[in-house]
């Protein structure tokens, strides 16, 4: 553990529709492996994410982050883009990808890092329900 | 103030994809009302649903009702004809009735109502968002 | 509705082991309509207890009542009869009356009662769990 | 209970600092009443919000309100007034009230009820903490 | 951080009576030790318990590991073992161990740990109230 | 990972009045920095610590920290210090230190590994309002 460092959370939140479902199967093998969560005409979520950054403080402000500064990047980069959207349908990330909450959560790294100073450590933690959560990347 | 009569709450969740429009209005007025709740392809919510009953207690039981009853109730006459589906496309109850949040609270309470003994009182709750819900019927 | 009068929630907890059972039945009839919560040995909950106090504003203080006068209230007479104890062992209470959740929120409301001030209404909520919990006295 | 009428909430919240203090008492008095809530610096809260608004659904809509339009209002009456104050010395309402949570949703209330349409009914909810809370008006 | 892995949570409730006792201690120094959770009829908890899995998402799902599955596995291993019994008397796991938070845990990972595939790093945390739980194992 | 290691978990809440400023900086440099948080009459917050400990497992009590000892060192250490206060005026830990979340895990951090055992791993997490929040060491 490094005494140095510091982790600051922001919580946001979206509303989306999606389906899970891969477009090389047969259906009878994608209403197997997914289920409910297949079903033709989508389905959806409130995903409440939680972005973590990670890094020292600075002195002159005593912030890791200005949180104001972290809340309107995620709002840029995933809430305009996934908010209120059919994943499958109204969303570049997705056409070619299963909106699973592990991809979900891939691609909000990936959008977050590439906004984000250098250096910060990122990790990103997304709940697709009370009960089930996912957080990546990982350190174990 | 009835001191002789309790309330159970018994609290279930499922989600759905739905879309808010009214297919008498224009396409600006629908978006200018609904926003982006209106959006096309549809989104989604987790809904939590919390169903309460009251009346007198059962001196033999100590129960006012048996929760697994009123949860087996809810599964086949809520959960089944909604979770992880398109409200809009793929129930009978909003074919041609809007869903939001107050509609599905009422078509919910419809549906407990005729299948609950009447000797119960039964009053619905539905969250859309932690921050956005409804109760009805209401005494005030 | 009495423009007049508030209402103001004091939230408590308490740990406790059950058992549900009713000794006029034979043990088939006891384990078809209590299931597993009828097993021999006991089984517990985290018990959340909201009481609920209505009544009008001290122009004085501004308080309707104060909150660490009612805390203490509820420590005396429901924490410490209850608070890690077998209800159907260790209480007077539930010797002979059956601990759901539903009696168990009426033994707190006559306990409470009796030492609050009459100009108070009472009102007791009780969580067994997160998805199952009651209210008493209803006034619908 | 009407069967017509619904229930609408919305959640908001502010930050605030305050004191709780009578000045018609000595200093012995309000240390003996308002205990550390009297401490003569101010201490701090995150008050969660929950406005209540009842009435009949508008069946065009299938809203009882816009809660875009709600929410806006209670940004102007409420959180524009008292987010990120001390309620003591930044707020005309609380120069001569206790700012007590009763007090609050009191005055919450009624700077709602003065803009909001006569056809609603209204009702607060206010959380000081997870475990001390208020609701005015209230029906019992 | 290994930027390759992902960690999926599935969360599950049981409720379980116990009692904390070290038989080789003298009645006093249990009583001294373990307070009120030595009580000799036994006390109960709802216990909240999160099984954190990490690996790497699987291309063709884009699963780390079907939920349904991991679900199934848990209710199998943990729920149908520990779900409304006395940990001390109705378990093979807790006739010789006390059942403390953190022992229980170390019992749930390796129930789980030894049914699942070697691929994935298993982790538990485990809430016996919303102020007291546990994590295990962990990496510092 | 390693696997001899447990990780408990302890949460407490204090309510404090603070503001954010920089006196180094110009009154406009403050206002732009820190927004609303620079008030000058104060805000405030409930907040949430949860204060975490890692180490083994005593066999002898199947305890990693007997957690009344931990809860006792916490209100002698951080909630007796800065509950209900003002931790600008009140304090000496912020005296000269801005009270970010930041730098108010870290104060507590020192505050209890001070007093903390040295076979034990300490790490702190506060929460300023739920959706922000601090976490102080982090290993990542």
């Amino acid at each position: 553990m490094n005494n140095k460092r510091i982790t600051v959370f922001r919580k946001e939140h979206f509303n989306a529709a999606h389906r899970l479902n891969n477009p090389a199967w047969s259906v009878e093998r994608n209403k197997a492996v997914f289920g409910l969560c297949n079903n033709d005409n989508f389905h959806g979520h409130n995903y409440e994410l939680i972005v973590q950054v990670s890094g020292e403080i600075d002195p002159e402000t005593g912030y890791l982050i200005d949180l104001k500064i972290l809340s309107d990047l995620i709002k840029e980069e995933v809430l305009n883009r996934f908010d209120h959207k059919n994943l499958n349908l109204d969303t570049q990330e997705f056409k070619h990808l299963n909106p699973t909450a592990e991809n979900i959560a891939v691609v909000i790294y990936d959008l977050i890092r590439a906004k984000l100073d250098e250096r910060y450590t990122l990790k990103i933690r997304l709940y697709e329900t009370e009960r089930n959560f996912v957080e990546y990347p990982t350190e174990w």
